[in-house]
């Protein structure tokens, strides 16, 4: 199965699995990456001696490409961009910020470079920018997100029309014949977060991944709009959230309210309550902690069954 | 193309024009059945002498098969019931309201009764009273949405996994490659608004339909989530909801805003500033009105297109 995204990234695959805060150190990385997919560390919740252990152990645990995710409102971004380059990593994906600011820094030392974007303004920045591959996340997806709620339906294929990059889809997509559905609106390849966030490699908390299990439909919910929109379960913390947003609270109450370490409390410390759980829609889809070979196995087998079924239906028409 | 959906309609292609309010009278409704699809008769802004005339034209311009949807909200949608059973209507699209209201009544009158739906909750009460076809709209689609706002990529799939009723999706479809992808989420149709609302037969206003074709990515937007949450194209009317729901405004308050007839104001009578101008987000990739002829022909091709390279793909993997 080759095509753009395995040619690049030289996978088996063209599976990357999405760099999620508390959830995708180097174990589950090593993991996906081991099984034909491209792993990606998370290091938006790692300080940076935590990510170049993290870098260390991968190295150890697999000869296969894997990358780091890099998201560019990390407070101290500066450090982890030179760690990633004296450690000789060589793909990085960015995340929540401008691609203008460290894709060129990243490409003089060899790095391939992936920025996850929301609109096709910002693929053409990405393009002006040297960035190497796209990825398109839409609407559903879980942690942050854009305030335009495009949703992937309708994102992939406006960012096919609007740029010849290589386009990776995100949001919503847990099984193959979702990744089918992606690959069909154009996409190369299908970035996933939460399938593998609900993981026996992720290193979430046990009472975070019970509530990503749990979830139902309208489990999750796009909220803090006002401050920086992201998706997570529904709970106490969510519902205050909501409460003060629906009696008109400004930026600077929300920022209070949402204090400091929310998501580390809910999907690292497991505090369901009061902590923030940040997890695409399709937990809706995901009923069961797996491991992550299964994981990819399960995706592969669906997928094939998607499009064969697909060629069956080609002459018939 | 035969499939559950063509034959439980007797049609040729799994293609549904969307009934919508002041866009698919009898004229585009039987533009699309004469070319393949099933054209649907938007009842919601038709008075029921309005419906009768628009039912008898209908019956004069095509002999496939054709249907109206009858959104339960309306004010008196006995009458619409009554009149749809008197004048031999064969297909009736429900929304908006409970599936156990009228499906028993119109199933006994010989009626093929499909209902649309935004959660799995919903599926097994459309099962319960005797619904022949699901309708799945997502978060994307334009006019009258859910709360949940769960999005067709991870809808289709769930409502597929809970139901064994044919299932159409809708919400973000308006090509082929799109019609692709709902189909390898498990739908056995499509149902397709905004791409239809802007085609020649459509009966809404050109000053509206400018609007369609111009918007760009995150030109719509889902608002009066309080009230009733509706999908529209951003506008001075909608910035009004906004800036007011932002300061926490009442439902009440938000009742009194919205007024009565916004949508035809918008829709029908051309006002795009002060009106309801209810589209999809797929608008954003539609760019021109074209026939409806044309759009059919275009879905298909670029439907058949898709596939056969899913086919191609079957093998190498």
């Amino acid at each position: 199965m080759e095509n753009k995204i395995t040619q690049i990234f030289k996978i088996k695959y063209p599976i990357i699995q999405a760099g999620m805060v508390w959830c995708s150190g180097w174990k589950l990385a090593a993991a996906v990456s081991n099984h034909g997919g491209l792993g990606l560390i998370g290091a938006g919740s790692m300080y940076p001696e935590v990510l170049k252990e993290h870098i260390n152990k991968i190295k150890k645990a697999t000869d296969k490409p894997w990358g780091v995710n890099i998201p560019l409102l990390y407070p101290e971004v500066d450090k982890l961009i030179d760690l990633v380059i004296e450690e000789g990593v060589k793909i990085v994906f960015t995340s929540a910020g401008s691609p203008a600011k460290f894709t060129a820094k990243l490409k003089a030392h060899g790095i391939t470079v992936a920025h996850v974007i929301a609109n096709s303004r910002f693929a053409k920045k990405c393009e002006d920018s040297g960035v190497d591959v796209l990825v398109a996340e839409g609407f559903e997806a879980g942690g942050h997100n854009s305030r335009e709620e495009t949703t992937t339906m309708v994102l992939i294929p406006q960012i096919h029309r609007s740029s010849n990059l290589p386009l990776i889809a995100a949001g919503g997509i847990g099984t193959g014949s979702a990744m089918a559905a992606a690959m069909a609106l154009g996409a190369d390849g299908v970035q996933i977060g939460s399938r593998f966030a609900a993981s026996e490699e992720s290193s979430a908390h046990p009472a975070f991944l019970r509530k990503v299990v749990d979830a139902t439909e309208g489990g999750t919910i796009l909220t803090l709009k006002k401050l920086a929109p992201v998706r997570l379960i529904h709970n106490k913390f969510s519902d205050t959230v909501e409460e003060l947003q629906s009696k008109g609270a400004s930026v600077e109450e929300l920022r209070e309210l949402l204090g400091k370490g929310r998501a580390k409390k809910g999907m690292f410390l497991g505090d369901i309550d009061e902590g923030e759980l940040e997890i695409g829609q399709v937990s809706a889809l995901i009923d069961k902690v797996q491991p992550a070979s299964q994981i990819m196995n399960d995706i592969l087998t669906e997928y094939r069954h998607t499009i064969n079924n697909f060629s069956g239906q080609a002459f018939q028409f």
